[in-house]
């Protein structure tokens, strides 16, 4: 195993790393960004994800245990031996794992998306805010298996450090692409994909909707609800019936009973 | 409207609600708790806890709103403003609302706890550790308008200031207890509620079984999933069919499929 040691936290490769790290502008200029922890990494090459680099630190992660790990890698692989203080600096997370990696972005654009199944399911964000929101959902849409997940006038940028954490590698294994509202819309209505829309307004409970057609199931904000937008393009305004006291649910319960139901229609298949 | 009013941080009654903010074992001991909030305000009221004190901050909150707000309690009310250095110092959220209140902790005895269901629905969380998930839980279970919520070897007291803010008010809307597991368990088998416990092993996907009858939905952590007490005791174990890459899925989102699908088996009724 081969590879160089940086132990200073001044280095203009750690400067940049971090950077990476910080800034959404960073990112989206280089293409790249930074994946933290074992599982993620792994996660991300199943997921296609091209490695450009691997940063370890050997206090955190065992010899034995990382050289399992690269085995999964070219071995000319780039490999950093980054001191403690150095990946601490780095590292966005507490309970490290004692491994950083750089990869390439992939193109989110819906005009590259390609859905291969007949009767697709697809859930649909509007405009999500918090990265802990974005990646909550998207560890729920691999559960569900969804066909993709689009993102409508997103406000942050997929590698978020955040939203790869709260997705638990989630946002590596779907199948993600964004635009705006009116590009979305179109999309799903030039492949006659029923358009679900979960609002207060001429609503039937989700459970009463035939969720077995491609469709896609669209879900707002918890401050905001959807843009009227959706609800004109709306096949169906589905809801969940709410019995108790709050008016309101969190996006990825409601994003997983949802998809749930849709899967249960399916018979998980 | 007749107040008092407090401008210093030092205090001592200042001290002492900052105490029961900051410590488990202060709110234990006074039987007390804060509110932050105006909608946590009310749901408490309507959830039946005695209000004990207002404390508000005219910087923050408009006099026609807060007389509005207190027009639905006693009007002997003891009522203290305070300088908007001292609310802020005693207040745990930012975007807060000018409002805090000194309630009464009510006693979560699993002795005390009276279903009036003859088939009741009942959620069980085996020890959740970190308070957000308990909230999320616990505006979860308010949706689902379940029976109760049975806390089984809880690690915090339920009136931590992150269940408040995370349960949205749940945590008064819904009716809680809490016990050992092993109490737990006695209390559902003495009158006959099936037990259906969240696993790996030996399971049935969640939506082949009945959930129509008296019954229990036990979670538990997302890290250690339920002790082999759950387990041993279950009526039958049941699992969620996940079909993606992450072997894990949010306690909370897990949670809100299994009591959604409850409320669809029995009509949302």
């Amino acid at each position: 195993m081969r590879y160089k040691s940086i132990s200073s936290t001044q280095n203009p490769e750690i400067k940049r790393v971090l950077q990476l790290q910080e800034k959404s502008r960073t990112r989206r200029k280089e293409g790249l960004f930074v994946i933290e922890g074992q599982r993620e990494l792994l996660l991300a090459q199943k997921g296609g994800y091209e490695i450009r680099q691997i940063f370890f630190c050997l206090e955190l992660i065992p010899q034995h245990q990382l050289e399992n790990l690269l085995g999964a890698f070219p071995s000319d692989l780039a490999l950093t031996q980054l001191s403690e203080e150095v990946y601490r600096k780095l590292a966005y997370r507490g309970g490290s794992e004692g491994i950083l990696a750089l990869a390439v972005a992939k193109e989110t654009s819906l005009d590259l998306l390609e859905l291969s199944s007949k009767n697709p399911l697809i859930l649909v964000a509007e405009a999500p805010e918090k990265p802990g929101n974005i990646g909550a959902l998207l560890r729920t849409t691999d559960a569900a298996k969804v066909d993709a997940v689009l993102i409508a006038n997103p406000k942050t940028d997929l590698y978020n450090p955040n939203i790869i954490r709260s997705s638990v590698g989630g946002v590596f294994t779907n199948t993600v692409a964004t635009g705006s509202t009116s590009e979305i819309i179109t999309f799903l209505q030039n492949r006659s994909i029923g358009i679900y829309a979960a609002a207060l307004q001429a609503s039937l409970p989700y459970t009463e909707v035939d969720l077995t057609r491609a469709c896609a199931i669209v879900v707002g904000t918890e401050d905001q609800g959807l843009s009227k937008e959706w609800r004109e393009a709306s096949t169906q305004n589905i809801i969940i019936p709410m019995r108790g006291a709050i008016d309101s649910m969190n996006v990825s319960v409601a994003a997983g009973i949802l998809l749930f139901e849709a899967c249960r229609q399916r018979k998980f298949t």
